[in-house]
């Protein structure tokens, strides 16, 4: 099985040519789609959204992330080994979900042994389509990565600085995401049983709960969400609009423990 | 054959890990997305949706729908076996899909017994990923209900009030969905063969036709459309607009008959 | 394999609908959704569309394109055979794509006849679900289009107008496509390598280079794109917001070559 993320959007070729593309170097993938609309080079979005999908996936799943800023320059094109796989630009993208396939190994594409098995061009702008999408499909067909690219050290990988920080007991912290639904995702995990979350530079505090129905609707709520991280929500509501945020931002916040 | 039907977006990990909880529970099933743009909490718009996917599905197809406001509420998560499977939860999204598959008998998941199938813990926001995709695709294995779920009453499923109503010669109508193009559908079907439609509230009467290009572009007419129900539509343009309607309106509709 | 490339949009029953029908007709098939998103009726961007996807399947491949403001009119719903295979409505949506298939046989879709395959009915309005998906998934299965088509001459079918003109220096080009970042995409292939490209109606030279990280965020740059057609393009930005460009736009242009 191969996921696929990416930010191309859904109205353009470029789905199509990558699904194409991969299905002629292996016929009989199971490509999955996860979502082309990541916010168009929101890396830390990508990774939030990739590191769901692993969690979920089965060992030897193929999964192929292409938000890719630096399409075209010297950046890497990375495949990284573990109880599953990534295929994405060594640009921060695999942080997150590298947390979880206990990686052992790492290859960076060789470009031009690549092409021996694709037969085309690489283009300097879309290689969604001509080496990461390629790259994936011959994984997934059991293609060593040693054919085609070479081994590098796996701390030499970029990563992104996502780690929550703590003064005195306010943690600084970082919206990685916001769904469809306006609910603001947290990098904060692993944080205990609150009874109340204060949203320090809001100068609020909003009960911490198991679901959104618990609040009347329109009203906001904290919850540990579906991902394991803090959740920041309005029940039928958007809790990213009604306190301005958006994925980057930096969110103050103290945890009211139950007493 | 499963397929998806939800609210959950096309921008956030959720249908992804959806797929792949199904996937990993049911590696062979193909999976066919109908759609995950259903309008946020809109049961009647879901609804709508499925029913025209049962029509054209082959027996034995199960039907995942997840627009479910009431998650990690008390409401149940349904089984509905007929000629077809509706896997959905108990709040009215099966009443227009089960007027076509015959339905025989009903079953409520009990999550602790799906858990010792999938493993992981249920969340209390995400049954897509956690309830309704994994039964689904264990019923689309052959997985008997029983195994997980607890047979309950057909009667006693929560259903929507779709039903037209008359007063003397008036349709008292309701606007079950309105498409991408802003044609507005209605809930009547079986309605004979109108030369025109008077739309009571706007004071108009349009010509019943049998497709867009027959009136000029920019003008309004009535239409039997491709799912039997009565449809509003502009030729090349947008009848919702025009006529300021959404999803639930409801619209009072005179049929002048041929003479 | 068969891709599909319609403009029914995300939301509704429609690419659900067609999918069923079509996996009713041949359960095996492999069915790659391109894109769904389309402008509405815009022929010439579901031309160019499906001409990248084309570019990058394998032989035997059938490709249905629905982009169809005629649907209901007496439009020809055709069948063209080359080294790959297009379903489409006889509007022009082929021209694009002919370019890559070498065709050699074309058919017109007898509804009558394509009935006795799908067995209901065919509406006025919705010939994605009715005849091009079952005929392309029919066709995928091995079915020989005399079955339920009569061939047509290959001269006879709908042309988009899309050469490139020239007057003395001066290129007269039109936008084909405009991506999801605004790259703007003009119908000019094979033009060799200039060092810079004038934009004659807005006065502006702009560098061409191999990608966009060239210049600095903001700025303008022509390169090659992707697609062998000449790209017009803002570094993380909108070179269709930039200069006001949507898809059938007239552009002059002036190459100014190395020297």
């Amino acid at each position: 099985m191969i996921t696929l993320t990416t930010d191309f959007g859904m109205r353009g070729p470029y789905v199509g040519e990558m699904k194409v593309a991969m299905l002629r170097m292996n016929p009989n993938a199971t490509i999955v789609d996860v979502t082309h609309s990541i916010t168009r080079h929101s890396i830390i979005e990508g990774s939030f959204v990739m590191e769901q999908v692993v969690k979920y996936s089965t060992e030897g799943t193929v999964h192929v992330g292409v938000i890719d800023p630096g399409v075209g320059t010297s950046r890497r094109a990375l495949i990284i080994e573990g109880e599953q796989w990534l295929v994405v630009p060594d640009n921060g993208l695999a942080t997150l979900p590298l947390k979880h396939i206990r990686p052992n190994r790492a290859w960076e594409i060789d470009i031009g042994r690549l092409k021996r098995f694709t037969g085309w061009d690489v283009s300097s702008t879309f290689h969604g389509r001509d080496v990461f999408g390629p790259a994936g499909a011959l994984i997934d067909k059991g293609i060593h990565p040693d054919e085609f690219a070479r081994e590098i050290e796996l701390e030499s990988l970029v990563k992104l600085d996502v780690g929550p920080r703590k003064e005195n007991d306010t943690w600084l912290l970082k919206v990685i995401y916001i769904d469809d639904f306006g609910n603001v995702i947290l990098n904060l995990e692993d944080y205990g049983s609150p009874s109340r979350v204060e949203l320090v530079d809001f100068d609020i505090k909003v009960p911490y709960l198991d679901t959104y129905g618990q609040v009347k609707p329109g009203e906001l709520l904290a919850l540990p969400g579906s991902h394991g991280y803090l959740e920041i929500a309005v029940n039928q509501g958007s809790a990213a609009e009604r306190l301005g945020l958006k994925v980057g931002d930096k969110v103050r916040v103290r945890l009211v423990q139950k007493s």
